[in-house]
């Protein structure tokens, strides 16, 4: 089963970026968690800033892959052509955020994403990372 | 550990009603699959289609449980009194929808609750009752 | 052939509150003239104030009854769960409203109800319950 | 007694456009059936797709007919001039809807007449009509 | 000097209609008034209740005449094609509306000719036709 | 003089529940201290979550009481029922908030139970009682 | 009969600021030849800055005057306490705006005084002044 | 092959009125190039001002005609029954726009028609009719 | 102890200005009343129809009274720069309203200063200004 | 002559997504029959995924070529910068949409480069880039 | 040349009030220090927390001065008179916030007198002042 | 001590593009002139084109720079991912426009990057970048 984390802007950050949000620990050691927890699972990761470049690379791996979990950042609140893209895939997307965007500022409470995705997490630390891999599992077999 | 899951308005029909939102299992069946696959929690159920009654239990077991899965239902679009409820407890309560209410509805895409739950999980289905549960006794760890 | 008439919250007071808008025939006397006019019908009624009690009502009667004429009073304008619960029965459901809401405040001017009801009356007074049962009974043949 | 049934734009399609929505029966069967239930009522009928021809026919029969049943077809959503000359008559007015306009598009659900209507049927297909009229039969004696 | 009075619908009504609002003096009495108090002007006078007529008349005097006083009626608030036909003209069009629209209900309160008029007089009764009459007069000379 | 208190949801929780917006003083402590206050009074308290009950509680004590001190908690945000009530009734009501609820949540600023009060306290803290019973008490004499 | 002439905040460049709009004549040369047509009106003028000392004019000339013309200028689109202070009044209130504001700035189209004003002219350049007091004269008879 | 180029409300002033706008050619020049362009085509050609005779002509044409080139003007934004029209037609409505509408005001942005058409050209001047033309051909094989 | 009494706009008209919404009791008589019934208080008076005028008041007694109770009148609904002012002090301020201004028109229902006075009281006529005063007395102990 | 067309994100997908929006033809096969229909036009081909890229091409382009042919996907929606770049360039644009946005969701229906292009062509499939091609040659002439 | 800075309302509490957003420093020292800085301007200062009295001061400068530099404090969202004033002027206007207002409450993010200044200054503390002075020396050279 | 320039989006057109509203000054002079006027400031400068770039930039020299001005062109109003970057660092950051952007376009009014911004300067052109370096000096002093 192949999956893939697709993480967006501002994410290369984590650990070290408002660590009142979004805690201290980089993404590095939560990958390297799951890769080990779910073996059977062929894990990749990609982080990038541009939209475009996110776009690309979920045309690549959006007709082959058995799922993407994909956190948008800021691009969640403002993007239709990664709506557009995620709409455009076969691979089932679950959108992940790691604090509760509901709870925050009003212009992050509306995720463009959101209806193109078969599911949203949203504050459950990165541990949504993990919910959303299990819920992928569970949902192949 | 103990935790209480509490479903809203209308969720007593799960399985009948609307099955292409919904799907059509009816709630009793994952509720035992979860008590046999977490025997270490001590797991209560409560469904009611009452707002006050809803508010009455979350004052019953919100300062003594160690967590609160809650699917709000209908309420959650309309409800600034079980937000407030929310919002008096100690215990934290994790917000779960069972389809994408963000790819629905126009009026079912915001919940007053949500800026008081620790997180919200929307479109897993029924595994977004397990997925919380798990959140909750990681956090606890 | 089974219809129930369900009045929501204050529709007790009819005939003693706002007698302006309301009218001032107590609904008993109309329940009786409709029950005599129509005695192929087996025509029930209910009548409380909680949203509650109203949705477990619609849950008991929406599966087995042949129509439902219901006036949500005050809910229409802001309740979803009892949206939901209409929207989950297979019995068809005529909402009426004695007074013309569409004359009156501008919060009363919508209702999260209709567009889950089979038909709306606004205005017709006592009247409004009539046309609603003979509508079922004409759609019924 | 006498009663006009004014229809607006589009409804002369009745029975070929759109019969989802509008059903496929042509209004002069309606009409014939109706003359031929309510003998007593001296029931006349206008069609037109022009606003200002409908104001005419509203100011000539608005003060010497005993109630005018209109629907007011798509004018109903933008026109300040139907309601105006509906505003100025004496004759009551019974503004029917064959499909709930409720449940349809959001421009749909706002209608200028509705304030000045004396009452509102929407979604009873064309036993709305019928309903009207007897209200207005039963509203007289 | 050649000046047109322009009536739009409804206009027909007047003395007739809701006269706590307009007023009961029919508008012939009014017209003749102006006739003889301003003997130099050659003044005609039109209404009508249909919307393609107004612009069909505008399109007729507003290459010729002098001066245009214009009550487009209910036609203000929503008519986007008399506004153009007013943009399209020549002759300089003064609104007038005989009630104070800007104190009665908030559609009332915007009117889609305002921008293309000359000037707005609103609310001065039958009087105002002579106000705009006479600014007609004294911009000319 | 017959006066009733009558708390909404969450009041339950009053002195244990957010103390830096409500306060750390239980209700009973206030209720105690009115009583002794004003002998003259017969003071009852009423204190339910559910907006049904609440409703209830309206109807039977609005026709024979000579005041009705009222703090509708979250529900003077949403519901129009809990309005209707007590519009429908006789006695006087005085709207309490124990914060003052114009510095909180956008959501929190509108109420609609206001425009059917006779007035509306906010922010007086316990105090906001003892001003409406005076209030009430002045208002008789 | 006594009538005063109220212009507010810049209307004392007049003849000076934005030519394009106000024109280039100071109000004092229209002054003098409306108090020499109309010999019979004993007419006053006032024009300041400040809202409160208008609202000061405004009291005391609005028990004794017999009208009163008033061009808001900003303050239209802002102050309720303006228009509070003319909803006090005895006098009738005529209000002026020298260009059309309705083909202006968005936020120029609203004013708060208007729905206080007997009557709103705009557009009509200095004639307006005059137009109103003819109809203060007319109106008066 | 049937064609019918449907011109609305002002477009009879074509090459007369606001031609920074419109441009300065009359309709009837561009009608002929079309006709000896396109000699297979069987061309018609219809303007009214009025919506009603608009929506009269539609249903006289849209159901036998191949393809309808219509321009609704004005009536764009405002006529909710010319888009019912539009709606209830077999035949494909392609909406031309002379000018940009999408660079004009904001009230010219939205169009009630649109939702409806098959397609919408906007901005290409008269060279818009031949392009609705030529696709309405090129769709036919 | 210091406490002052501020009024805002046409608040000196109070006894004279529509008595059907704010009683027909001049200010004074009130004051001497509170002035006699609560002697230990040194209470002093200020009204003025000047916003600035305002502003240099409550900077003046701002940092050195013990109390304000401040009707800040029209200026209530559009005022930042007297909220500013009242959020600059040290004083706490009680905001007082004589009628309930949640029942009146729409732009009376939002306060500026709300979100910055310790407590808002409205509706309870001439009573409220001693309902502020006895809190502030309360509150001091 | 020099014509570019320029597709932005997701349309490399075309023929692959969403085909009954989009069509099933890739539109390389389109490409090549524009350039055999239209042998004197130098005609380029550009596709990108990212904003910026899309930015830096208009400005290579923007200066010397005669036109170009712009399908700005999902960013028409949010992005004032391609809006700025068009706007920044001498050569004109003609913005392209194959499916008719106005009849898809409403933030489908705004786009912020349309106020700054030649013409908008909207729902004539892939056609529309060939009226597109047309109407820059004619406009050429 | 000659400047001037203008000072609106609450701004003499400046070093005294809400020092966590406004500094602590009084304004008179960052005065004198412009004044030792900038020997060959003519540098005068004002402030006043009258609406009208600004804009008398503003009038009288805003011919003969060579800059304004105005801080309109919370006049700046609520004053449509005051921008007419600055927009009457010959004389150029900087606007400075001494915090950054787009970092505050929504209603400070608007200011009505920024389309009519010349530039705006937001969030240089004191600093903002001389900046703006260093702009206006510099764009006078 | 460290400054970096970054210029948005189109910012490389600057002196080409718009003039009357941008100026005709490429920004390589006015760079030369801050470096030889500010020979103590080790200066940089960077301009892109693409969001995801600026994204970059931002965070490699967030950490160790001692100030940014940022001039982030049309993503300003439609970018949160860039806001997001610039609350994530350490580095103030003092937002630069050229033009004043709140006397343009509504949509240009609003600048998701303001509210994390130090300071925001606009229209003082491009003496704007020297006010900005000037505040971060006298900032670090």
């Amino acid at each position: 089963m192949k999956v893939i984390i697709i993480n967006g802007p501002n994410l290369n950050l984590l650990g070290q970026r408002q660590p009142e949000i979004y805690g201290n620990q980089p993404f590095g050691v939560k990958l390297d968690e799951l890769k080990s927890q779910y073996p059977d699972v062929e894990l990749s990761y990609f982080q990038n800033n541009s939209e475009g470049t996110l776009i690309d690379k979920l045309h690549e791996v959006g007709f082959s892959f058995d799922g993407i979990i994909f956190n948008p950042g800021g691009y969640s609140h403002t993007s239709v052509a990664l709506a557009d893209a995620v709409a455009s895939l076969k691979t089932p997307v679950v959108e992940v955020h790691i604090s509760n965007i509901y709870s925050r500022e009003e212009f992050r409470r509306h995720s463009f994403i959101s209806p193109y995705s078969k599911a949203v997490i949203s504050g459950l630390g990165l541990y949504g990372y993990e919910a959303a891999l299990r819920f992928l599992i569970s949902d192949k077999i």
